[in-house]
């Protein structure tokens, strides 16, 4: 990048034409499966108030934030997640809607990380919430969305899994074999990093709780253990033609100390093996973030745009239906006007203008050029037809470019007849 | 709000589900509107390098930025506006397409003003640029975009006009009377003032570059000085049927110091008279951020979103389309699953999963809930049909919601059943 004075900060990225197209893929998938499950869309403030964070945590706050005082002197942070506003969101307005908010958000979340594949300091995230239902219907709900998204990706059975788990078992655990309840949360730390810790410092975390890693491991993996919401978000998904995709896994409880019982993880099952998406249950947020003026259950999952995208690109057939889409959207336009006689460029103008305002997505050469070059043009513009203005207006010639045939028509009638040819396959017509 | 422990910070907005409807009524209008123009969409980093802002202004920096250090000690600054992001991104991948780029983004940008009507902290922007074109076409292209984006929020003829004038107009003025040369950018600036100053102030500010008021006045009312650029835009735009929304007007040169020729402003004709949209030609900043390595003549405009808003919701014709749109998509569902019979759940679940798969959106009540209970909860989801499973399934009855009419099908061929209904309109049908 010789003499380019500037780049994007680290971690952030520059979104090209391509690139934003495939955001855009992404945008479009996540918008219309949220919109097909009856979800509403909203979105929150970039920049929060910290306090609002402080208060989510309990005190704790992440080191790796974009945290900085206003002009105004406040103590404010770039979300890094989007839950604390929308429980803030949700306190403040579920008094206008019918219960349960099924409520979902597309937005852009800052964390201050090394910079790696598959991590950047910004990415964005579909958040799917449902609150104001405290049963394990909302969390099939939720779950049936995760699985549809992927679905929608072009993944299929056998592509990914949706791990649940059920904090409340952990609970039950810990009080049946007497861990101190002021303990529990730090023996879900440990259950948490299970599969991350040394055999030996495992042992020695579980023995401060007076467990053994036997002890621990036999629970993970007798499925008697599931919970009774587990069983009963396992029946409703299978109702539902999706039992396939659902394995329990009580071996995840998710690091984040606001989850209140069921959790869950979509987990690529044949590549990586990363979590795509991840969420559960939190039931005590909402009161939390007002201050116990609004209690309000709520369950919710995330998905970021880093792992999906690597997991698309990945996985053929995925790939393969991602990539077709952004042919289709990589078109610059519909219809590309050649003007074929420099005299004619007012009708020119003026058939572009009465194209477009019809819908149709149209450019032509701002300046003059040889009618080889623009056709060239039209070609790199991936339209579909040419119309070509030239000496003959107002009689127009339009060349289907994929199939290399073309037709005539009058200008007069011209926005009728190529709005309707747009509709109609692209092979050359029996005139 | 009594009990709330958080509010977004002054100047932010919070977008609940019906704010972020009229959001994306905008956004998504704009996107139609470039798409049709044949622009390609990009997006830029929210956070840039402090230096980059100061290398487009020249040194200078607003004392309304949102700027601070960050945890690797870099000063970096919350976008105050795009185009010198978009200059550094254009310096950087011109040379992957055709010129002239034909570009545009809808982002958020942040400012730090008093928060007030029609202004906040955050607003969005839809910036529209031509890359790589130097002649009056290029702007010409612009200004009919910009025209017919208003055109398609349902503005019509007389309620705005475009106003354009040229600051090389203005250069040719000043040279003609013996302002040096290095006085010229601070003479714009007091003609950018001159409907705001008082008249002894302007005419000291005036005498200082050995002009008086008459002689500058008499500039602007003069038709006859409009440039060429100026000329060959009303052309071009009398060619495309725009030439009425056209207005010359020379006391228009816009504050910023990076404009250089072409410079105009939609605005407001009929309410408050405010500017709605405005830009110009920057001929130099690509080449200034990129130190000189990339020269790419370059003209855009912006349009925010806050002013528009207020101008659509003040403008009856132009509110009336955009409260159908918000009543289109207000709809939470187009079929709301009335699960009569509970022992019928689990066909319900499937139902409902196949319905959603076929693109079909579909809610349903999470938990049982009597019949009336349950067709009242479908009337506020405003969706079209309400589809009963009740005790006669796998017969299914489909109760069409405005008509309060109702039809029997089977759950076997629901999908093709319900898809194909919802293509026809609501009238009751002869069975």
């Amino acid at each position: 990048m010789a003499g380019l004075a500037f780049q994007a900060l680290p971690g952030f990225r520059d979104f090209s034409p391509g690139e934003c197209a495939v955001r855009n893929y992404l945008f479009e998938t996540w918008r219309s499966v949220a919109r097909r499950f009856g979800f509403s869309e909203y979105e929150t403030p970039i920049l929060e108030d910290t306090a609002l964070y402080l208060k989510k945590s309990g005190g704790e706050l992440s080191s790796q934030l974009f945290r900085f005082e206003d002009q105004g002197g406040r103590d404010v942070t770039l979300r890094p997640e989007v839950t604390a506003s929308l429980a803030r969101l949700a306190a403040q307005h579920q008094r206008d809607f019918p219960k349960p908010l099924k409520w979902f958000e597309i937005g852009q979340c800052f964390r201050y990380e090394k910079p790696q594949k598959g991590r950047g300091r910004e990415f964005h995230q579909f958040n799917v919430d449902i609150l104001g239902e405290a049963g394990p219907v909302a969390d099939a709900e939720l779950i049936s969305l995760a699985i549809e998204t992927m679905l929608a990706f072009g993944f299929v059975e056998g592509d990914f899994v949706v791990r649940v788990s059920d904090r409340e078992a952990w609970v039950a655990f810990a009080r049946q074999h007497g861990v101190a309840e002021e303990l529990i949360p730090d023996f879900l730390n440990v259950v948490d990093k299970i599969e991350r810790e040394k055999p030996e410092a495992l042992e020695a975390k579980l023995q401060s709780f007076g467990l053994t890693t036997g002890l621990v491991k036999g629970f993970i993996a007798d499925p008697a253990n599931a919970s009774a919401a587990y069983n009963a978000i396992k029946d409703d998904l299978t109702a539902r033609g999706l039992g396939a995709y659902l394995e329990l896994d009580l071996s995840i409880v998710r690091g984040l100390a606001y989850y209140t019982g069921v959790v869950f993880e979509v987990f690529d099952s044949k590549k990586s093996m990363r979590a795509v998406a991840g969420g559960g249950r939190y039931d005590t947020l909402v009161s939390t973030i007002s201050d116990g003026g609004v209690d309000l259950p709520a369950t919710g999952f995330a998905m970021g745009d880093y792992v999906i995208r690597n997991l698309i690109e990945e996985t053929t057939h995925a790939n393969m239906q991602m990539q077709a889409w952004l042919q289709r959207q990589g078109a610059a336009c519909d219809v590309y006007v050649v003007v074929a006689d420099e005299t004619k460029r007012g009708n020119a103008l003026k058939l572009v203008t009465d194209l477009r305002r019809a819908g149709v997505s149209v450019d032509f050469p701002l300046i003059a050029g040889n009618v080889g070059k623009l056709f060239k043009r039209a070609e790199q513009s991936r339209a579909r037809f040419a119309l070509v203005v030239g000496n003959e207006y107002p009689q127009l010639k339009l060349k289907i470019l994929s199939a290399r045939s073309e037709e005539s028509g009058d200008a007069d009638s011209a926005v009728e007849w190529i709005t309707g040819r747009l509709l109609e396959p692209d092979g050359p017509l029996l005139v």
